[in-house]
């Protein structure tokens, strides 16, 4: 029993996957029909993901067309907290999927469904707070971000290495606490470079706004890359 | 297509869930022969599982036998800094069982093969660093408790409802940071109490050991309650 049950799991989720893969190239295909850049948001809970949102979709208002697909597995809070920046809001509630705890391209396909895709530059996608499951739900994005906030201690790199190996780029958050905390950010970055040597790392602080411009100018370098791509 | 996805990962977790069931059974009558206490410890990652199991085991050297149980997704971290304590440490990575974001009941099995159950009084599982699948997955604990950090925000009772609904207490940790913190603590025990009224809730600082000997009384009678049921 020991021995079998592992190996079930593991094929099951490998069936649930398959039929994600799919769908994510078909989210893939109709964001890039209409231009539309993706971007994925993860971390655990509580990183500030939501915060650091407000404030860049505030860098980015004058200039860039802005909409937000929010996953929790209940409330609308978050939803709540970007709907204040004006730009288009959907909240997911994985509750209504079985709980999921991460956004699956399908649940991406229906939240697109409630937003004009034609009349939108930039998505983000805030993922369910969770460093596991959603590095393995490809959802049709175009550029993953990892959050992780310097509270959550310097190892999290090593001890999650798909959700830090599939990303695009990191972002280092709430440094304004690093005075409080006996927080090794040296020891931090270089389990990010271990994993995945190279990726492009923010120092980011969404209360004082520190570091923001950096990630608000590699957010618009690549959505000049995805509309120099589709011709535009 | 959409429509059929969902119901589909539903029942397959439905399967998944009904055989951990048969096997945390299998592990409570296990656990109960030998008179062990077990305590099944969850949150988000980062929030200070390990440093406040460090303490724990400290403050309960003197009169328990403990051992620990630590369940990762990759890197033995956790039980290096366990290991420390002097008490048996057994870490599972859950890369060898599909990568999961929790610790299955055969998971607990496997690992306490390694253990000595007839000298353990208090067996604490730290799970893996997530608040939604290990509420899903029962282990044969005795108790269930989540650790939510203050630099997490004050609503991930509400967000993560089913965690907040199967825990028997709550630790409210690293609260010697709050003076750094735009944090509303009426605000987070007013969500943990909506969400399980009447649920003890431990204010703690691992850092600091501020609010430890409330908890570690909790588990002290959680011990003795076992004991008695036992004829010990």
């Amino acid at each position: 029993m020991a021995e079998k049950a592992p190996l079930r799991e593991v094929r099951v989720v490998g069936r649930v996957l398959a039929v994600n893969e799919r769908m994510a190239e078909e989210n893939r295909r109709r964001f890039a029909a209409r231009g539309v850049f993706v971007v994925n948001v993860m971390s655990s809970p509580g990183s500030g993901k939501t915060s650091l949102l407000q404030k860049t979709l505030a860098a980015l208002a004058p200039r860039v067309s802005a909409a937000v697909i929010v996953g929790d597995v209940a409330t609308t809070h978050d939803a709540e907290r970007l709907a204040v920046t004006g730009v288009p809001v959907v909240q997911v509630n994985t509750d209504a999927f079985g709980g999921d705890c991460h956004l699956a391209a399908h649940v991406i396909e229906r939240a697109a469904e409630d937003l004009d895709l034609g009349a939108i530059d930039l998505l983000f996608v805030e993922n369910v707070g969770n460093l596991v499951c959603p590095a393995e739900f490809d959802i049709g994005e175009d550029a993953r971000v990892v959050v992780l906030s310097v509270t959550e201690g310097e190892d999290k790199p090593v001890k999650y290495p798909a959700m830090f190996r599939t990303c695009h780029a990191a972002l280092l958050n709430k440094i304004d606490l690093l005075p409080h905390l006996d927080y090794d950010k040296a020891r931090a970055l270089a389990y990010i470079r271990q994993v995945h040597p190279g990726m492009p790392v923010f120092e980011t602080s969404a209360r004082t706004g520190e570091g923001l411009a950096a990630w608000v100018d590699w957010l618009l370098a690549g959505l000049e890359r995805k509309r120099a791509a589709a011709g535009r």
